[in-house]
């Protein structure tokens, strides 16, 4: 969609601002009229992309509160778009000096100069995890829509560098989720990430982890083939995440191994309604959901500052060093995690809105 | 994009045509024009996805030959919608009598009933295999106006099952894949993946594997910010092939086990240019090309169509069994490889042509 | 849209085809499943825009008929895109040698040969009467749909040249219209048209006119702010037809002259209903639909083929001169009632589908 | 475009706010990055929509001046989303209580209620000329870059009710256009214009107009057939400006009239350029651009508010009277001359980067 900065066919999401300007912000358009979100989930959720204080995360610290400009009225969403903006309050350009010299390995940077010819900050401000705030606020109002529509949508972390949680899909629970300081529902797991994380921090290092979210009571008949695929459409908005390397559905990439035979997920009646005996298709075939919970993976990369010498090269193209100072996330896995959700929430009401195009007679 | 038949932003693909019905094909529409395509190059290209012959493949035997209806004259494109169709010359319906009885497990077939309401083949037929001749042909033409830009697209059969292909990335070499009846580089690998599928074709099951993509001598810039980034663009293309379950960039999945010191793409100058000491990134940071080769893994689920007798649920909504006949794929990646490369072609065709439009002063 | 050949945002209609190549096509997207097309009605309706055989209109001459590849089985749209094509029969390009030196005055040749470099008719093929044929296919498909909801579209001759019809809104009726050899529900003033045309005929001259539109039923509600209003969306679909120069609404034009208390729509209720006093705003208000009749006239040039002598540059950027021998229309007014009518409906489906997308809960 | 309130295909702009609520602002997305606009220019530009002061104009006042929050940073585009809003200083809710009860005739009330079921002004006040604020400063900045690339685009009042403006269009001149407080070339029909406008203020009353439009230098080639053409997306473009009921292109309406012969634009060489004898096609031929003038009429209907008694139907749904007290515009067309040029300059700046994307080789 050209400029890339708009998802979204029927309920379209706008994304606006530098890390290092004066305001992130956004533009929620299509969202249905007369509907009265829940401004204080919508607010609270917003929170939960904030770091928690733990030491391995960044110490850049502000309350993100959105000013509502327009699209609501009343406490009412009025059928026009829904403008958003949140200020930036702790900018420091001073902290970038030394590193705007350079490009900064794994960082955007360079990519960006090549993209847009532009030096600095400026561009590269555009690719920050700063920015998701627009999109975990607009996705707010989506999941608070949808769970009104009783579709639910659970994030957690299941992975972070080798070490992998277990969990039962049937028994997902937010509050235990939501009460892990990394929201893995495995607390033996979590002790042994807490651990890694630790010493990593020490090592002035960094690792990356998996995000896994399950969506219960998506009604079968979303997605569009071809190009709209439930799991295309899902892919795109999870891709779009900063720092996201792979996604996979159901079984994944392990599924590959397993027998036709073994992977089919049967298809029996039970109660009068179908059920499946299995799930390694994650709720999706041929691009459309089939009433299962639909199942994917979220692999996000390590981050790319860590307090270590690296090589590079600088902007005037001599090879240069560049140790980044200062304190950054050692993973980001956990507050990636109500991003997953909003893009989610975002990318399943837009396909619930487009399949509802069609129902007309 | 609405109806979900349509790819791209710029150089847009439409496809048409169900497996069953009297042909598939597609629109072309934004190719530049004054372009001579090399129509050997692109026939000999759509045959590639046709069944090889080995016993492990379908027997559904077409030579798909295209009719170009429009868009192309006196052997030049001319700026107009390129239209094409292939006729389905194959059709039995009487195979499906008995399947269509009964929603196929790990088919679409309930999902697409219950989305359009559908008896039968009539709506199952657009989610199938069949389709990809349009991807294949259009791809084709992309394919052939990027190797004029120097840019060339290596896709190959990199895992099938448990077995792995070994290959070294600045060697690859198009006539040693396709000289590989698997299409795999790694002639040893090749031997274990044909012992495996001469096993399971005699069991009647299926298996999946993986296709492995490497873009060489793309510029740095491709891609655009935030929802049309490169990667995420390269998603929703590989998702919208039938059976695709995951995607993976640069280290991919098991990447999330580094450290980011690890991680990191050191750059340095080399002969005046920028390169990089390792590709952990895929050649996409921030969504943007780097210049780097773009590398990324595209898996598929097993066939679901296996001769073995499956519990399902006919379309009564009762318990019943069905063992699918006929000769099926034991195993479709090798005739994947042309499609994720047709599809690769027309999504980075369309970032070429779009980063250009920005291009103007 | 990118290359321009797509109409549409949730009903997509893509046209293909040079008026000299094999075949005229289009594929309409996004039509809702389970719809079972009155295709006597849809032939019927593509009839319509073929010579009535008087004198004042070409004589190329092919009875159209489409051949649908795929999107109805068994009688019933599937919700997969409804492919067509209408191949081209009468193709006799040495009649285009002569004209191919130089650049027809009026015609679309000069400026098409500065946008895509190309020589010859392949290029100007496409700004071609005769690709409207796809047009009306998909718009009687859309009517035909539309009809079933109740909501009707009458499109008639009211002007050619500067003979204006009268007409009363109240008592339009289908088959008055097509009973007129001009399709225009005045016959006095059709004779004065005929007299018009025949002596036109004689000059080897041509002329312009205008087509009325009245929507009857559609319901309040329909159009989006604020660019894809009711009348933006109408407006794109008119002026997307060849030779439109003008479109205006309600009183349109003239309105202008109008005081705004006389302009007003004065609102009363009527029998439990809201009804307007006059429709000036031409049903539709803040770029919604009101309720009230839609109303709209599309204005077209003379057609630019005349056969007189006219100055003209050639091909090699001398001056010239041009008579454009063989039969042409003297007015494609007539001609072009039923591609508005088709255009119309395209719209107004489109416009229905998009509403209904938000109408959700 | 789904919900309405983006324009454009490369160059994206999206307007948000209600006149009533805390800002308006919009988004102008894929704007070429490196641009140094001149912001003293933008800013004039923005002013030139405040009202003049004349007694016949709204008293409403403030001095719109825009808030940048993205996209520009020191003084140059970045290529990123550049996102401004203007507060609304001088909301006064209360003026709008009685008025709120009634739906008042010739207004968007009722079809608004009908489309998002909103009570009050929350949803009308999207349907306000207030909004234009935004399009009128992405559309300066849009024009700041067509003048560099030598491209002109020159509007002025050439109607108000029925007394026409003439002008002559080789020695339009901007200064003369705006010292004219009407922006009306011909001062002598200005001297008329002025005294209807006082006329219909003494009578509380109003009255449309028309602007006419040339763009000088566009280059040949621009537009994409066939429903990108430039004149249709000029016509959505002055169609989704409030009140516009007319649009026409070269000789318009009155162009139907002509006979072919006199229609044509016969072309000859001129100092080696193609030159046209006369430009009944207003620049556009098949849809693209020839090189010569663009031009086209944007016909204003006269101004719903008026101060007269006016039967109505209130929100009740019981008939009632209204009377529309404070002071509204007789006329807005002067007004509306900055609009209808910031929309040109939109689409015209879109066509160039996506006429651009296609010039690769």
């Amino acid at each position: 969609m050209a400029a890339g900065n708009t998802f979204g066919t029927i309920l379209k999401f706008t994304s606006f601002g530098e890390s290092h300007g004066p305001a992130i912000g956004g533009i929620l358009d299509g969202f249905p009229s007369g509907f009265e979100p829940d401004m204080e989930f919508v607010n609270d959720f917003v929170q939960k992309r904030s770091p928690s204080g733990s030491i391995w995360e960044t110490q850049r610290k502000e309350k993100d509160e959105a000013e509502i400009l327009s699209g609501i009225s009343n406490g009412k969403t009025i059928g026009s778009p829904i403008a958003f903006i949140f200020r930036n309050k702790n900018i420091k350009p001073q902290d970038y000096s030394e590193i705007n010299k350079s490009f900064r390995p794994g960082h955007a940077d360079y990519a960006y100069f090549k993209k847009y010819g532009i030096d600095g900050q400026s561009g590269g401000g555009r690719a920050s995890g700063r920015e998701t705030v627009a999109r975990v606020f607009a996705g707010a109002l989506a999941l608070d829509y949808l769970r009104k529509m009783n579709i639910e949508i659970f994030s957690f972390v299941s992975a972070i560098g080798s070490v992998n949680a277990e969990f039962d899909p049937e028994i997902l629970d937010k509050n235990t989720i939501e009460s892990s300081v990394l929201r893995c529902p495995d607390s033996v797991a979590e002790k042994a990430m807490l651990d890694l994380l630790e010493n990593l921090k020490k090592e002035n290092d960094s690792v990356g982890g998996c995000v896994s979210t399950f969506l219960k009571n998506v009604p079968a008949g979303l997605g569009e083939p071809l190009f709209s695929k439930f799991n295309a459409a899902l892919s795109q908005a999870m891709m779009s995440i900063p720092a996201v390397k792979a996604i996979e559905f159901g079984a994944g990439k392990d599924g590959l191994k397993l027998k036709g035979s073994e992977y089919n997920d049967a298809m029996s009646m039970n109660s009068g309604k179908i059920s499946f005996d299995s799930n390694h298709s994650g709720g999706i075939q041929g691009g459309i959901s089939n009433g299962n919970d639909v199942f994917f993976n979220t692999c996000f990369r390590p981050p790319s500052s860590v307090g270590k010498m690296q090589n590079t090269v600088n902007r005037s193209f001599e090879n240069s060093e560049l140790e980044i100072k200062g304190r950054h996330d050692v993973c980001f896995v956990p507050r990636a995690v109500p991003v997953v959700s909003a893009m989610t929430a975002l990318c399943v009401l837009d396909l619930l809105l487009l399949n509802n195009a069609y129902q007309i007679l």
